[in-house]
């Protein structure tokens, strides 16, 4: 059953397993004429890159992404664009003590009731490392999006919340913060779960500046678009869009955005919509949120059973080297997945005024 | 751009608009053999149906299904199934002095800016009415869930939650409730929004029983096509499995849930994870929430704008009839989502063995 | 297994059996804005109906479309287009009798084989019946195609082939032939054929103006697209572009068409392309043959199986209705095939310039 | 516009250029548990690698596939194979002084009208090197083709037609010639256009042997998947199937096939049909046949225009390597075409019997 390729008109298709040669995508359908490098693809993934400081997994993965196709001088072609990104010689020795019992929290067991085997190195093809594949993709998705700007921040790790909002801070913050006041208290959490070998879950908000209009009604709603992106990111737990979860006990002259203009677009007091009406983007900001849960890896021991289903004691090697809260290295591909998802309704939009109609042939 | 077909092997095309001559589906995929009749439809057409007690919209819809193809002696063939439901002659008339405003809420609106013109009668395309297809063919895909049941109720509404899970309790409550002590308060809550004009948003709970191994890893995960599927439902807002947004606040101690078997199945002691790892069921209970907005339309005056942008009175017609919480009506649309996905999801594991080089190990 | 859906952005999904209650389509993806009638459609019916002349079969079909949703004041807008065609009260009884035997060349057998289980009556969802749903979906498609002409016709039937080309003549022969010269030898062939109780196969050919650039490179250059849609029409056998099957014995010196011009489109003195290079239109005159092989029902008896393998003499009812030469009604099936071609690699072409990059927004 | 993915359920998508790094494809649905290796790869490759005898290009290619995912221990683990074809260090320059002239017969022209740019080092995207992946993906789906055989052999080049059909002699024949008595004509034939400097077209013939029951009925027919795939190949001008272009001058009782018995498939006497009825396999060898034109690379000189439309002496440069007959090299790719649309029908064929319902019944 296919299940490694995203979007539908601006396609990816992801390969490679944590511990394998290499990891990495084709992407198919992107338009010719974009103007893109492999230093874009390396900067997008030094977001994402652990070992930065010290609230993330201390792990080095030095990830040089190589365009394989799909550029002639400089620019897109319309071919495919495979990028590859090698994996550095990966230790599986340290997996393989614990190759034989099931890792609580994590994929290993359920891909084994669904394949019948497991590349176990690493997490195989479930590890995180995938995401990186889809990193490098959104930064050639980036391309397409004109007048758009994306914002996607840390709005909650270990039940401490950003109060504040201030989008020009979270590129000088280590945990894509966008509260200044707040992080130091975050950080604190996150430190103090490190020290109990423990980890902690989180909420990513993103906040996007979206033209009106984008969104397949029915069944390619936008919100659905985009849940279906960021419940597919490893260790998401839930999505919500604008008033999200307190709409539950909102009144509909409450949650009823007043409108205030429709001449471009629709202008509305507030936004609990989030952006969209009915699956199309009201051209007022797009805002949702993606929760993660606590990191699966934690160097407390743990009780788990072993293939055979008897009981055993799980402990990770000495050494292991994990996120004590991958929420906060999941917010650039929160941020590569909006892009994605957005770069694909951009296209879809296209197929609504057939050029030969409109005007002349390009 | 197509957006009207949901599914990718049990493929449900709908169609229709509110007031046009009918609405209905195409269900493309569905294997040979299985029993089915125009009543089994009309059964789960009926739980949807509006006009059945004082706490949803009082008009009447007589919902008869009419099934075109697909169909021979009382079963299927493979060819593809065509169901059409009638729409009874729908008073447009009422509609016409609001047609030139925005509906506050409502998708009019962003219709008329992606497409440039709109069916407003009724709502056209963007009614709730569509999801009367999504029924039907989801009491079709129901043949397909053996060994399975799908379980879903309200679980909160206007504020007021549930407590208790009686799933037996369901069938017998008017508002899908699954705790008969709750429930009168949120009779209670539902009248009072009846009263003031106003309407009530709340939140819908899904539990299933279903077998491990159902979901596709990386980019369809059995999360994200639950996820996509009910954050295609109008006036959903949110989607959280499991934990949920709770995960946020949780350490990974305890989180994860202790694996205590893992021959059949993997059982765990909790079930932070709501029945899915990495994607793929576990062969715990599948738990998921999805969280509506209050009804869009209520009876008080409203301020808008008209379609030139204008300020303007926003009032329904004498005599509208609209859900004071649509979230009740959802119910049936919410299962017959969770339906339409474990269908695909068991077809997709037929896609592992081959049957001409292996046998099923599932 | 889904197989009813056509098209990749211009989507049509066909639905109905011969003896069901209806035949039909939802065309998903149409753009909003184009005008369209009932009336469109049951023109382009007429083309395909039965009963017109002697040298087709004499049934009787009034083939009255009814437009079920996505139209609204007589356009587009963007919602699926469901068009329903009920069949008339069918006469099963003759069927019967042969119900359990293989019909010679007829799908009966392998549906069998495949589904097992078969919808006899008429030959089911195998009948040609379903290509009117095809007719109607075309008539829906030529609004996309402005400045693209289609012209097709019977090139040969029982080994009578056309010399001359005249498009002006089409319409007005009885068998869609091009040459005046040619046709009553052609007719005089198929009635000898009727008096034998035989029937023909035959060769259609299609002429297209259209614009260059039109084709997927790779996995869907135009002819991919259009061997496809050309063998997906019952009773087809073959497919050829330009040379075709010549260029087997053709030198390249001989087959190269020497380029003349290269401004707006390519221009070449010949055209042994048939107005593709690398699955991409060159602009030159797009020139297409499909085989159909003579009608499998015939008036003769056979000699054929039953559905246990026992020798059976097969023979159809008295009064049974065919068409001695199937090749002359596909004629408008092949046109409403490549209409649906070309708008789907129309739609595709906008694909490859994103609105918000090179314009403003629609 | 994505058209480089082909499959719908064993889906294959290319990537790469002739003078780019590299080539190769990624195969998403290939199921679990299947033994493979990079040799069984570089095995398929061999045949289809030019430079080994005198028939066709000198080229040498050592083209080693490098396995960067989807397998574990040997085996295939469910998840997406990732093949890469490096290429080796391609002299450009020859290219340049031609890269300003519309090369005749090539798809250059077509490219730069569809996308405004091209890749012209050896043709890039457009360059048969393409096939490469496709031969390499064919390897891996041979892995799902049990109790199926496969023959693709040389019918006719350059109007010398194969008269035995000896399926052994295939493999001995250094251009895949079927008939050992008309092979030394066929070899004549080839010499004397390479001396001419011009080039050969032809038609491959394919026979297998394969069960009942593969295809999808309406636009999923074995017929119209096979005609796409064939017609996806560089050059290919046609496909015919069963009786196929000669179907035109046959009578119904004379095509029609007489079936002998029915008890596992349909047996019959004789077979214009080619193994297919109503789009579904019989049971009978599947016989079709793929044109191809002249190589349009031919040493002597053409009149051709530059990109400015102005006229121009075409000569490709001194030294340049080219196939007198690409239908010999297209053999192996005919072969891996069949071999991607086979293993697609195989396991679109387990939808038909979801394991939780019933048993498999083929």
């Amino acid at each position: 059953m296919p299940s490694n390729t995203f979007g539908r008109y601006f396609k990816v298709t992801t390969f490679g397993e944590s511990h394998g040669p290499a990891i990495g995508c084709v992407i198919d359908g992107c338009p010719p004429g974009l103007e893109i490098s492999a230093s874009d693809i390396e900067e997008a993934l030094k977001k994402r890159a652990p070992g930065k400081n010290p609230w993330v997994s201390p792990r080095k993965e030095a990830d040089v992404p190589e365009i394989l196709s799909g550029l002639f001088e400089g620019r897109t072609t319309g071919a495919p664009i495979a990028i590859m990104i090698k994996n550095q010689d990966a230790d599986t020795s340290k997996y393989e003590p614990i190759s034989d019992l099931v890792r609580p929290g994590h994929a290993d067991s359920t891909y084994r009731l669904k394949y019948g085997t497991f590349d176990w190195r690493g997490g195989g093809r479930a590890s995180a490392r995938e995401t990186a594949a889809r990193v490098a993709a959104g930064a050639v998705a980036l391309k397409l999006l004109d007048n758009i700007t994306i914002h996607a921040y840390l709005k909650a790790v270990g039940g401490i919340e950003a109060h504040e909002v201030d989008l020009s801070y979270i590129e000088k913050s280590a945990i894509f913060s966008s509260d200044p006041s707040q992080e130091p208290l975050m950080l604190a959490q996150i430190e103090s779960a490190q020290k109990e070998g423990d980890s902690l879950g989180g909420i990513i908000e993103v906040r996007a500046q979206i033209p009106a209009g984008l969104g397949g009604p029915i069944y390619h709603k936008l919100e659905s678009e985009l849940g279906a992106a960021m419940l597919s990111i490893p260790a998401s737990k839930g999505f919500e869009i604008g008033s999200g979860f307190k709409a539950a006990s909102m009144k509909g002259s409450e949650h009823n955005d007043e409108p205030i203009d429709f001449r471009d677009s629709l202008k509305t007091k507030t936004n609990h919509a989030g952006g969209v009406l009915g699956g199309i983007s009201t051209g007022m900001e797009l805002i949702f949120r993606v929760v993660f849960k606590p990191t699966s890896s934690i160097s407390q021991e743990q009780t788990s059973v072993d293939l055979s289903g008897n009981k055993a004691t799980f402990k990770l090697p000495t050494g292991s080297r994990h996120d004590p809260a991958l929420c906060i290295r999941a917010v650039p591909v929160v941020e590569a997945m909006t892009r994605l998802v957005l770069a694909d309704a951009i296209l879809a939009n296209q197929l609504l005024a057939p050029k030969n109609k409109m005007q002349a042939s390009l």
